[in-house]
């Protein structure tokens, strides 16, 4: 059923908004090729958040066939001495990205094999000198179009550099003592107010925890608690009454956390990234 | 003109907001099948409300071609025992939804001429399994690209049952009374407020209506009025001025009412569902 | 690499917000030719705001390819005597439009080719008789893809008539004055609050400006001052502290002012337009 030819997909994040730039990262790239084909993720990152470009790029590059090429701009500092490069993943996907700690998760999983400094001078725009403030377009849209359409292969980028030096966010490794288990809060569903963790759902089987048990969960900003309560590990939503707090399998397959029909994002406040703790005990 | 080749469009709707998990849904339906196309038709549905993922079908389906796979996911069940199906229209489209109020619409017009629940054991995409919160990607989109793609027809989507189960809600019929016309509020647009009722446009015909006749309109929340005033039928909004009422034919062929260039639904709470009807006595 | 059989794309802007209605407008594009190609730009320009479409456009239509297929509804006169439009740009794409003010920045770059109004006798989606208030369907996006499948070419869209008649906003004209320059607030960027001028970044040069050099910039809603500070003109943001103002140069080359890592438009109300005026003074 896979058409051979059929070039691969360039799917977009943006801390942008959906809005006339994005349009113009399309255009740019239908300029190369209008045989490529542009999706949009989420440009709704919040503004200059590097850890959430990272988060939401694990979100979905298990979802897209070998190959995808995914472009990441949460970039606060266009125009300054920031790499632009791209990541060859070891699923064989590539991320097109500023250097700037998105790249965190991708080292983790699925890996990465190789990455390249964006030579910007085969690499750039045609006629967008002097412009300093949309390497999104004019840089990374460009490149990632050059590439999904063979006009340039990953040699084309430019100079490889040491995967060792990508810049990348601190991660509060999960851990299990006893009847504890801590780790980070990784990811917020904004807009249901879901709170996941960066505990793998295998966790929970290893520590002989099973659907109805129950747990006291603790989220913590840095020394601050801001959310503790008895939390049931459930299937899904619908298992706990509305307004019920459930813990469950999320969908990128780690532990989650959520109030049922209720944003507990909201309710609570909480964000992530690695200031965010949360610590689960079996009771 | 027509490529007889072509697979049919897949359209999503949801009330996930655009993001992440869409681009997820999207990419899946790439892993079946990288010549698929997929569309996005709103993601801003009101959270879990299934009445208003109903009345959105019926406001895009008759303006998509014959064969067109729609996907609904407003689904405040997942992961309980409310079914998961596919609809095959009397117009030729389907729609891949949970069986859950959101296919009311369609049993009315264009109609639903079978409707088979998905198989699971089949139609689930490969390594999701222990995730129960995310049948929009898992389930819903991967059938929704099988079919469109071919690997599956429609058949294969699982067994079929009596298209009387179909969940369905409530709906006030519209009905003429002498010159009192009565109706439901059937869909609201949040951006501009404007205010759909399910009173067919001919029906001002039938009453001997025209343009430029007045009518005095009330709305009401169950019992309670929530506005209440004379309004000119009209052809469209530049026939009053601007803050002034007005009811025009909607963009789906019923009665709608609207204040030109201000937001009837900010300003009086509007809703719909059936606790929401509208009268027209023609004054 | 061009594929020298493929369709030119089709690129939307509304003032709609993304939702089920611009959903419709793909699905008529699909319904007159499955091959086409469909583009969101945004769908979020401030409601009835015809300047900012046309500065919209301004910002995209030099980033997609010769023939691209532009639609542009920001429509509150639907349903009046407006005309419904198709120009042919001097770099060989098109704008589908009202004629209310839309196609103001076209006619100056890249220039207007030739212009036809559109007769609805021929361009009007069958059974839409009757609804009058939704012609981005109806009309606009139904004679776009009509135009971009080959339906129809440039002539069969309707009669010509003057490029003189095309309705259009007033525009300030950047001068410069010793060494002051002044211009218009031209675009909004609400998201991150980026003010753009109308003023090319070539006079930055012509008036001897390097980078480094410090401006006192005043902006003015019609006589009243709305923000006057010392601003550096830098390459971009990472010149300047967290929360400093600066001048650099747009995504478009003009000048524009912003403030680093802060929504200066939500701090200051700043809107664009006519009655926005900024001046820049070397100190």
């Amino acid at each position: 059923m896979m058409n051979q030819k059929m070039k691969p997909a360039i799917v977009m994040q943006t801390d942008f908004s959906k809005d006339i730039s994005t349009c113009t990262m399309e255009g740019v790239c239908m300029m190369v090729d209008p045989e490529l084909r542009t999706f949009d993720s989420t440009h709704d990152i919040p503004n200059f958040s590097t850890y959430t470009a990272s988060s939401s790029l694990a979100f979905v590059v298990d979802y897209w066939p070998e190959g995808t090429v995914f472009v990441s701009v949460v970039d606060p500092g266009v125009g300054t001495d920031r790499r632009g490069c791209v990541a060859k993943l070891k699923n064989g996907s590539y991320v097109v990205t500023p250097d700037n700690g998105s790249l965190t998760h991708m080292l983790r999983h699925p890996g990465i094999e190789e990455v390249r400094e964006i030579d910007e001078t085969v690499n750039r725009l045609p006629g967008s000198e002097g412009v300093n403030i949309f390497h999104g377009r004019d840089v990374f849209a460009y490149t990632a179009a050059r590439l999904a359409s063979g006009v340039i292969d990953f040699e084309g980028v430019g100079k490889a550099y040491p995967v060792e030096e990508i810049v990348r966010h601190t991660i509060v490794e999960p851990k299990v003592t006893g009847n504890v288990i801590t780790g980070m809060i990784d990811a917020i569903d904004y807009h249901f107010g879901l709170v996941s963790s960066n505990i793998p759902m295998e966790v929970m089987k290893e520590c002989g925890a099973e659907y109805g048990d129950v747990f006291q969960v603790t989220i913590r900003n840095r020394e601050q608690t801001v959310y503790q309560g008895k939390v049931p590990y459930v299937t899904s939503f619908g298992a706990v009454e509305i307004g019920e707090p459930l813990l469950m399998n999320s969908e990128t397959k780690t532990i989650e956390i959520a109030v049922n029909s209720k944003n507990m994002t909201d309710s609570y406040h909480i964000e992530c990234g690695p200031d965010w703790t949360i610590t689960l005990e079996l009771v």
